[in-house]
């Protein structure tokens, strides 16, 4: 059996995400959701389609793809919806990177990426960002066929300028650049108007995600983006019927309600503005976030793992990374303001706790 | 722009299904669909999920995959489900087949096979089914790293037996033989016993899609099924959050009301098997048919396209394929008594409309 499954797929290690907590009571902070639900016109929306599930949906999404490129500015053929935008970076994957070709992301930043380059067979090379998060002075982009950049960056919450990817895209001139922007509606900045003039990068491609400010991370919609003779190419890979009805009736309601998403948006930046004050006047080092989620850094791996398992055991969930240059590090998402209190409570008993137990002479 | 796409993306078509009429009046019997809506349990299902939108679905789908587990006799580690059965076909591409590695299709049959292998870069080899649809007596599979056989075959509706199944999986040793049980419940019949006793083929792979019988083509969800050992290996290829919360729920939902699926399919088998003695009793061949469609033979390809053409210009959508083999026949959907009444009086027009040109003496 075993024989069966190409060489690559059998030496990779599945993805694994932010845990789901057994008790529903359980304060979340662990996989950068929402945590308020989406537009109420969203169940409206999700009703009136469920009347008719036996058809296909429409392949081409057009009601949704038409509204999105009204949105930003954009034709809709530079548009794909897909099935969350997990599947329109592995549509890329697909389309550009043959076995043993160079796919490049930066380290620390979103580990799934390296899961897809697996599943491909493709190369995966990753280039350190500098120490405080920035593009570093050579890259060397000529072999890449993919390079990936999520802006806001996941996990550190750091934002780059236009500049830096106008650069990537002159230098990965042989490959894609995909800007990933599941967290741009919280920066307030987007690169996306560089597809629409005449001087787009050939090579740019941008993704959107519903399931971050939109709160709709139980209904997998992304949106793709790109000129339209690329995008001609990539819909070739697309899964030809890969968002369903019910999906897309509420991903469009959700985009129409934009008045209702800025709102929701602008509640988790003043608590997430709130939350980095409250930990900065503790003294704890945060990085400067653009996103809905805090990086904070620790004295060490062993207070950064002693704190998660800590919070854990009080049904507080948030992320720790065992890997280099985050070890020593919390991902805390943003949630409600109770939340983060329920938070900020357990990590000042946590960190009363460690100043106890340390202040204990030894012997 | 052009050479950041790979070559074999470019060279290739994209897949191309039936239409969708532009009238919602018009009669659509050409994706084989079912004409009946899905259990009403179904929405009911989708109201309780759409509450809760703001996380993500459960990765593994364990509630379906349980409930499906229990129904077919299988563990719930032989189960994955997929966004359409289309996505349990695309992982099973990128898990066994490298570039230019033998992917094995019968022919005539399912065309999206050809697609996933141009996308995966794969080498597509068709094998020509004798004249009667079945298997020919050579297959030399020896090669394969993945062979696909709809069982009933589409568009000829023919079933093959459990020992045409168990052979393949011997001879395609060296890869996975994927049946493809999308139309199974209306026949009846399916090879999923053989993957429950320790005498399982290692290699077979089914699929089963909810949107033929269980009516919910909307909503993009199937179910694959295999060896635990192997399935713990292709679920490392599933988009991690692949079947969001309310097609999980919808599914569900359908599931546990088997008797409602099993007398909206009996309706259709009612149906179909009017309209074949119907068809055959105007002297028209039509193969044996174990599906929710019917493949008729006419004349010549002039006459089968004309045939098509006469029905689409009164609404009446039925497949026509311009293939060897095939462009001398149409595929009709089996829709509701009254839809296939329709069908029926518009091929009688079509069929004396005919015969009157042709019973002009010429000059």
């Amino acid at each position: 059996m075993a024989d069966c499954v190409r060489e690559t797929v059998r030496q990779m290690t599945a993805y694994v995400p932010g845990e789901t907590p057994a008790n529903a009571g359980a304060v979340k902070l662990n996989q950068n959701e929402s945590p308020y639900p989406p537009s109420p016109r969203v169940a409206q929306a999700v009703r009136e389609a469920a009347g008719n599930l036996s058809r296909y949906p429409d392949s081409p999404a057009s009601s949704l793809r038409a509204a999105a490129a009204r949105l930003y500015g954009l034709a809709p053929d530079q548009v794909m919806a897909t099935n969350g935008s997990d599947e329109f970076l592995r549509i890329l994957y697909q389309a550009s990177a043959g076995e043993n070709e160079e796919v490049a992301a930066f380290y620390p930043s979103y580990t799934y990426y390296r899961t897809l380059a697996a599943i491909q067979g493709a190369k995966y090379r990753l280039i350190d960002f500098t120490d405080d998060y920035n593009l570093p002075a050579s890259l060397d982009l000529s072999r890449t066929r993919l390079a990936l950049l999520p802006n806001p960056n996941a996990p550190s919450g750091t934002l780059f300028g236009a500049g830096d990817i106008v650069r990537l895209c002159r230098e990965a001139k042989n490959g894609l650049v995909c800007v990933d922007e599941a967290y741009a509606d919280y920066a307030g900045a987007s690169v996306l108007g560089l597809l629409a003039g005449p001087d787009a990068p050939p090579n740019l491609v941008v993704t959107r995600t519903f399931s971050k400010s939109y709160g709709l991370a139980g209904l997998r919609v992304g949106l793709g983006f790109a000129s339209a003779g690329l995008m001609a190419q990539l819909d070739k890979v697309r899964d030809y019927y890969n968002v369903d009805r019910l999906a897309q009736a509420a991903a469009l309601a959700a985009l129409e309600d934009q008045e209702y998403m800025a709102g929701t948006t602008a509640r988790v930046v003043a608590t997430r503005d709130r939350a980095v004050a409250e930990l900065t006047g503790r003294g704890v080092f945060v990085w400067p976030t653009r996103a809905n989620f805090i990086l904070v850094r620790l004295a060490n791996a062993a207070e950064a793992k002693g704190a998660y398992e800590w919070l854990r055991r009080k049904e507080v969930f948030v992320r720790y990374f065992n890997a280099p240059r985050l070890a020593d590090h919390l991902r805390i998402t943003v949630g409600t303001d109770r939340e983060m209190g329920r938070f900020l409570d357990e990590f000042d008993a946590w960190r009363g706790r460690t100043r106890t137990i340390q202040s204990v002479p030894p012997g």
